[in-house]
């Protein structure tokens, strides 16, 4: 490090406070982009954000889309590598929210007994806490050094929490414009609260709702009771049908083409700490309930899932209502691994499902977006520079992890612009994204805007 | 008919209109039972019946209970016999609204190229319509004769779309107040458009909740998903057990003490016109979804059944959310027959699901009440005077008919009262009760009112 980064990092420090009151006015915008209601603070939060980066010097921008606006930023002043940083502004809905604490949209600071303090409401950590780590670091850089110290573009979208449907071709648009020599990602976890992480494989995804139809309206149980269909009950041997009872996914054709762990992986992963009864115990549970005979960690890393995510039919408010539902419906995702073609999978569930539904019944399908799953070179020189530098801000080597999420944006950047993504993140598990009471670690926040200015001083450097 | 039931007949005739105003402003209160935000709207129906038998000279009251009110009423100059009529004031949800043609609580009256009139609106058949026949008729015989020409007490409850439970222990209190020599109930179906029927079996009935806790919260798919239990995979394996592929329902002892259909029934249902493909035609149906080997017949009429009436359990909202549910649910009803004992049914299901539960998850049941099956004796006196008057309105022989739904209330009058029921309603098949759209004919409330003049004149008949 120079005296120059050492300067830069003691600003972060000293401004800490400022970069935390941008955070939480950030956070207070509900841009919840996967209900329309909230198209406006969807809008609002990217003008909020192209706004902060024009007032730091950056050319910034807020583009339509067919979707929610995309803020594209540029600043051309520093050296060679041109890296260009994706985040994403939307957030999560908050249902249930009789389950928060505070409201997900009045961002609280609570003192933890261990003297963290925790940035609590929607989106605190996914993504809105992690995307400013790097835009605080580039501030501090401008403030102490009058630039970035090397050539910066930011893409920020506002649909990745709805599957980021004009984001391909957004960048098949701008792919002159945006293509630089990496990509640079902050959506990913801390490997535990004092290990960094650079993430090297995420998995792909298939969103998929299904709406059955048995009678042409609601039924009275008693007068129709066993002899018309019931929509629900279509529905439960549909969705009993995708598992296996040993945990596998019972879709004709699903594995094909899934491999086992490369060795290397498969050793370094052996090598990590990872209790999988902590993993369970953290969240009420105790029995793996994926595929008989693989780990925990395989089955949230490196095997492809399939869940159900919501269901629906009939009468489900307070009291009872003797109904038969005519339509019944549910939400299922699946999660994909390298070797399984997003495509593919769809259409061996569709014909899974068809062969379920009874003659006189009919099932139709929604379409909720693709991917595949993608694999991080590990021999690229901009993250063989970058290692050292969560290394030596944690003062603990970067594990190169794998992760069960899925960034649909990676494949995107790769095929349309030719580029390899960097993955590195500060969140924690217990961090609750996309569940009630979602927070953000003040630490986190904190050394994840020194990493991002130990990381540019590295790709800086020219040796 | 004497020449004073042709004068009450043609009075009927004359203020039709004014009958039918009633009951349009009857419909326009919103006694939605089960759910507690329509509380008020409840006492308000109680209020209004309360009134209008008081204006026509019943001694009428209005009594509270833990639930919604009771309305009870008595006129104590006629004859013997002594019948009861009951009657229900409160109606079902009215969800998914935004099927309705027109809204449910602002009746409409709609012209068909028959020559029928439809009263459209929630509870227009079940049960505000047919209730009215009744005291419609009573009405007519006061405004000639002066009097209803046998004793007639009456007593309408507000919770029959929500089990009932205030009924018991109302019944148990009032019975010295109560008792007479039957009770006529008008809350069924003609046998068709033309065809009057008198209902002699009644199934009972089992209300059962259901809700899964797997993990203690909702969890993000791609960080937990196949490795934790998803609440929504659990749901759907106990739904989908309850049915086997035979369409028979798969708990273990269900059908202990179910006996076949006894000869003379079997035959006289053979003899009625019944198209099952129509039956099933009409609703958008074509293949019986019950018991492989059973008529349409038997299984709406005469076999036990299981619906799931609701499903719930993640994220069922516009869009997409990958979410792991912690916690899924549903309600399920049971029709249950002759033979059958409701709280070992309730016992059985309840283990049986138990068993379905992973040992790191939990089941809490919620009991949404439960009534045995009841049967009609074929041979009461009553019974017998009776059938000619529904026969002397239509001009057809009244059917001697079974039925799927659940009247709780009659095993109720049998076991606290020592008291039969007559079951006669004048509902058409196609009425949509609990349904978006329901209707009464305004010929069903007209030959209804007509009908219940002669049955009382023929009770009042001492040969």
């Amino acid at each position: 490090m120079t005296n120059q980064s050492d300067a830069v990092l003691a600003h972060v420090d000293s401004h800490l406070e400022e970069s935390l009151d941008r955070l939480l006015r950030f956070i207070r915008i509900p841009s919840i982009s996967t209900d329309p209601a909230f198209a406006p603070q969807c809008r609002e939060a990217a003008e909020w954000l192209g706004a902060e980066l024009a007032a730091m010097g950056f050319d910034a921008s807020v583009r339509p889309t067919a979707g929610h606006p995309m803020v594209v930023a540029h600043m051309a002043e520093g050296h060679a590598p041109h890296v260009l940083f994706y985040g994403h502004y939307d957030v999560q809905p908050v249902d249930p929210l009789a389950l928060w604490t505070s409201p997900p949209f009045e961002p609280s600071l609570e003192q933890q007994p261990d003297g963290e303090t925790h940035i609590r409401g929607r989106g605190a950590s996914d993504d809105k806490g992690q995307l400013l780590t790097f835009i605080e670091a580039c501030r501090a850089f401008k403030a102490v050094t009058g630039s970035v110290p090397v050539r910066v573009s930011m893409l920020f979208e506002g649909e990745e929490e709805a599957g980021s449907p004009s984001l391909g071709p957004f960048l098949q648009k701008t792919a002159d414009e945006l293509r630089a020599d990496t990509v640079l990602v902050c959506d990913t976890d801390m490997w535990d609260r004092d290990t960094p992480a650079i993430t090297t494989m995420f998995r792909g995804l298939v969103g998929e709702e299904i709406e059955i139809t048995a009678a042409d309206r609601d039924l009275h149980s008693g007068m129709f009771g066993s002899a018309a269909r019931n929509a629900n009950h279509v529905l439960a041997k549909v969705l009993a049908s995708l598992h296996a009872d040993d945990g596998s996914i019972a879709i004709a054709g699903f594995y094909d083409g899934v491999t086992e762990l490369p060795p290397e992986i498969a050793q370094q992963w052996g090598r990590l700490p990872f209790d999988a009864i902590q993993f369970l115990g953290d969240i009420g549970l105790s029995i793996p309930a994926g595929e008989a005979g693989r780990s925990v960690q395989e089955m949230i890393w490196a095997r492809p899932t399939c869940e159900v995510n919501g269901v629906w039919g009939g009468y489900s408010g307070t009291g009872f209502k003797t109904v038969i539902p005519g339509k019944a419906g549910a939400k299922i995702s699946f999660r994909l691994v390298s070797g399984q073609d997003p495509q593919r999978i769809r259409e061996l569930f569709r014909a899974h499902v068809e062969a379920l539904i009874p003659g006189d019944c009919s099932v139709r399908f929604t379409d909720h977006g693709l991917s595949p799953a993608t694999v991080m070179p590990l021999d690229s020189p901009l993250l063989r520079k970058a290692l050292g530098a969560p290394e030596a801000e944690w003062g603990r080597e970067a594990a190169l992890a794998g992760t069960g999420g899925s960034i649909p944006i990676l494949g995107e950047f790769k095929r349309r612009l030719g580029m390899d993504s960097l993955l590195i993140g500060f969140a924690r598990f217990d961090n609750r994204i996309h569940s009630p009471n979602e927070k953000y670690d003040l630490s986190s926040f904190h050394h994840g805007i020194r990493s991002w200015v130990r990381i540019l001083a590295a790709f800086a450097d020219q040796n």
